[in-house]
């Protein structure tokens, strides 16, 4: 051992290195247990406790959740802390947590993030992370293939999240368009830039618009039509007007997957039309897939709801929707020339990307808005390989299967051919894996959805999904999240691989049991 | 096993969940295997391969980098690939990497972020997060109480980075000063917003300055006292003239601990300086405190660094820096109203964000630019429940105690007391836990730095430094990054705990013998 100091503290506070290897394999084969439980259904999604009564279950079990006195704690309660936050975490895991666009890690997916722990890499230079940035290359690649894009003038990255991605997109779109914004600002452009996504857009183009400091405001949201999709005569129209009043459009956000808004969640643009708008007004079209990029693998889905996509200016998805790899996993790529993400983002700092190094082009540090960067392509390589193309075809081609079987219960309930005789109600079709519905207690079975709600009707059936919801969960049955007018339920397949048709009646059984209570 | 699709591919493609929970306790072992060695001085830092010979070992050994064939591979071929990743990656973890300033992770951190890969959480809501958000908060907690913000003013997230966390600053300034700008963007504001760092401040603020849209030039880089401050005066006149030309500055961007641009690598800016000329003209001061944010936990540093810090307005450090918290991990506070990062960056985006659920008012997704987000929080909280306050202050010190032992053998050196007798060259005497440094082979042993070099001189002096560090590489001894003038060692003690004062005589040995022949 080295010296360390030669403060009598030494000797009685942990200092957390090698004589702690206990701790990481205790905990280690915690997590087994813990993964190899996932699919047992008959344990609760959520074990609820208000963060009054977790506060106290730590104090009580482990050690108290405040760090405030400071106090090192020793390693027996370190792993009650684990035993804990397991026990009380949400099991996102459980075949019934149905909640958000994430679920069910895949479980090489978890070894390789637990690999990447361990190393603690950050992939900003060959010099220090040569493996992950071959593998995040590899990564990439796939997608430009699959995409349809070509390797000779395309270029990605792995970032923090969906969010994230589109902000990539709006940031290397200005920058290719307007590259003076880079130093001067956006006032160096001479107007204003205007943006466009549709109404049914994930927020994050929103968040992105104040980011970039164009406002949201400039963030035009056009109307969809029946089916969710950005009416692409709208967007021409507001287009030529924008630029009538000297404005400076540049980009487009088109939607691969609506996440839940709109009339048509899961809705995908029709690229082919959006292309035609952009290219007669020289805009960027970006494709925020997050969502539904994992269509990607289903031949079958990708010419059904991907048509187009190889001619778009930039395209990113989250492997950790659907396709199991563990949170955060987005990839973001464009097809506008390779350098263009260094040329947008790079500082070329000196102390980082010193040209003499040995195999200094294959850095990716200066190509990011960030500097440090966690290798996020690593664990999606490996769950890639374990599953391969076909493997995640199946999931996703089941989770959109799970989908349709979920519509169509509800749809025979609606025509009274079902146990559940006129109880729910669907939103609409899903074209992908999020199903809308409302549930009907006895007390509202006499409403008609389609002609219309008075106000006494419509703040009545607001409330059935939160009631429904609140009794599941203290129950720890099914989590589904609810939205949209009335609020529905929104049920999303994402994480498909080990939940069953069954699973899709035990949980609409739950929800008329508890539902015909209200 | 609930029904998953009845195509015959199911038998033979790997769906990658419970069948696969041996490679999950096969990696594990691993990985407890190579953390375990990590202090290991007889393992080389690097097997250092080119790109081609590390696809040629995946290939051989494992399965191809490439995805390209789409094919699954067998559990045998995963468990090489994580095997050859482990062999022919960094040891980011060996007492000899010094390259950056993230290192040795600490091993209670690396079995926090092992769990929280297991349960696949994500910090948006307390629905879905109830341990992760509560612990995040004690995190925030903490730092607000070290800091010296009041938890009744002052909050707080993890972001993926410290350069995320000088954008979230920035972001932050200009809601509070420019509300308007969120929906009208940056035009609304009726002149050009300007922002200051110093010039050796970290390049984060650059980047930011590009995505926000005020451009770079619009973030005024002071110049630097001898010590690496911020100039207090200089910035003061600068702020004037902009205003003066119609400019709305808005924010200064100071930094505590700077990585290593300007005179004094390590340098903490003058906060009592810079809070008086932000007061005078109603400016948000932001400390970028990634690198030296650490000194919080030492009660003789932070008094010495980071006197008048609990009088700006926000404040970021990195836990992954210093304190050994597996990357990515960096903290974002601010002293200026809670709601204010709703405030800023909500969009109420109602299917996430329903007033109706349970212990909504936690909830933390609505704050942030991302959407789903890594509960960073966790392993940090683990480690720190682990080491105590006393703990960290511990490594903080010893980290800095090695870089002044360092600095100390260079000094010893240039002045002809040691074996070194004028080889090595101390840039200047550090204030933190770098240390800038050259060495002066027998063919250079009569330059004289001070005075000043010819081109020849200098051009032949830049190529010492990347000449042993290539030979270093491929030898596999210590990793220490290069940059500023002449290319001198930037040599960084941000992993202090498995290093002690005999580390930094070998690698003073090694740069010795190899730079010999040059």
């Amino acid at each position: 051992m080295p010296e360390v100091d030669s403060s009598p503290a030494d000797a009685t506070v942990p200092l957390g290195n090698n004589e702690d290897l206990d701790i990481l394999a205790k905990v280690d084969a915690m997590l087994e247990s813990y993964v190899a439980s996932l699919d047992d259904r008959s344990r609760k999604v959520v074990l609820f406790k208000s963060p009054e009564e977790i506060s106290t279950i730590f104090s009580e079990e482990a050690c108290d959740l405040s760090l405030e006195d400071g106090e090192p704690v020793s390693e027996s309660r370190i792993l009650s802390a684990c035993e804990a936050t397991l026990a009380l975490s949400v099991r996102t895991g459980h075949p019934h947590f149905f909640n958000q666009l994430i679920g069910r890690a895949d479980v090489t997916g978890i070894a390789g993030e637990m690999l990447v722990a361990a190393t603690n890499g950050s992939a900003y230079t060959y010099e220090v992370a040569p493996v992950f940035l071959l593998i995040e290359q590899e990564v990439i690649n796939k997608t430009l293939d699959l995409v349809g894009f070509s390797r000779d003038t395309a270029e990605g990255l792995t970032v923090p999240g969906g969010s994230m991605s589109n902000l990539y997109a709006l940031q290397t779109a200005r920058y290719y368009k307007f590259p003076e914004v880079k130093t001067r600002g956006i006032f160096a452009i001479g107007g204003e830039p205007v943006a466009y996504c549709s109404a049914g857009a994930h927020y994050s183009y929103m968040k992105a618009a104040h980011v970039v400091g164009i406002g949201s405001d400039n963030m035009v949201e056009i109307p969809m039509d029946s089916r969710g999709r950005m009416r692409a005569d709208l967007l021409e129209s507001q287009v030529a007007q924008d630029i009538a009043h000297g404005k400076k459009p540049f980009f487009v956000g088109a939607t691969a997957g609506t996440t839940v808004w709109g009339t048509e969640a899961g809705a995908f643009d029709d690229l082919i039309a959006l292309r035609r708008v952009c290219d007669k007004f020289g805009l960027w079209l970006h494709v925020d897939g997050a969502w539904g990029g994992a269509v990607l693998l289903s031949p079958k889905y990708k010419e059904e709801l991907l048509a187009g996509v190889d001619m778009v200016d930039s395209f990113c998805w989250n492997p950790h929707k659907m396709v199991g790899a563990p949170l955060q996993c987005s990839i973001f790529t464009h097809n506008k020339g390779r350098g263009l993400l260094q040329a947008c983002n790079g500082t070329c700092a000196a102390y980082l990307f010193q040209k003499e190094k040995n195999y200094a082009s294959y850095d990716k540090g200066d190509w990011t808005i960030q500097c440090g960067r966690k290798p996020d392509g690593f664990k999606i390589w490996l769950a890639w390989k374990r599953l391969g193309d076909e493997g995640i075809r199946l999931r996703v081609e089941h989770g959109i299967k799970l989908a349709k079987y979920a519509a169509d219960e509800i749809v025979k309930s609606s025509t009274g051919k079902s146990r559940f005789a006129g109880k729910f109600i669907l939103h609409h079709d899903p074209e992908y894996a999020n199903v809308c519905f409302w549930y009907l207690p006895p007390c509202l079975s006499d409403l008609k959805l389609l002609e219309g709600l008075n106000d006494e009707e419509a703040a009545k059936l607001s409330k059935v999904t939160p009631y429904i919801k609140d009794k599941m969960q203290r129950e720890g049955l099914a989590m589904i999240t609810f939205t949209g007018p009335y609020n529905f339920f929104r049920w999303t397949f994402s994480s498909p691989r080990n939940v069953g048709y069954d699973d899709v009646d035990i949980v609409l059984d739950d929800i008329d049991r508890i539902g015909r209570d209200f």
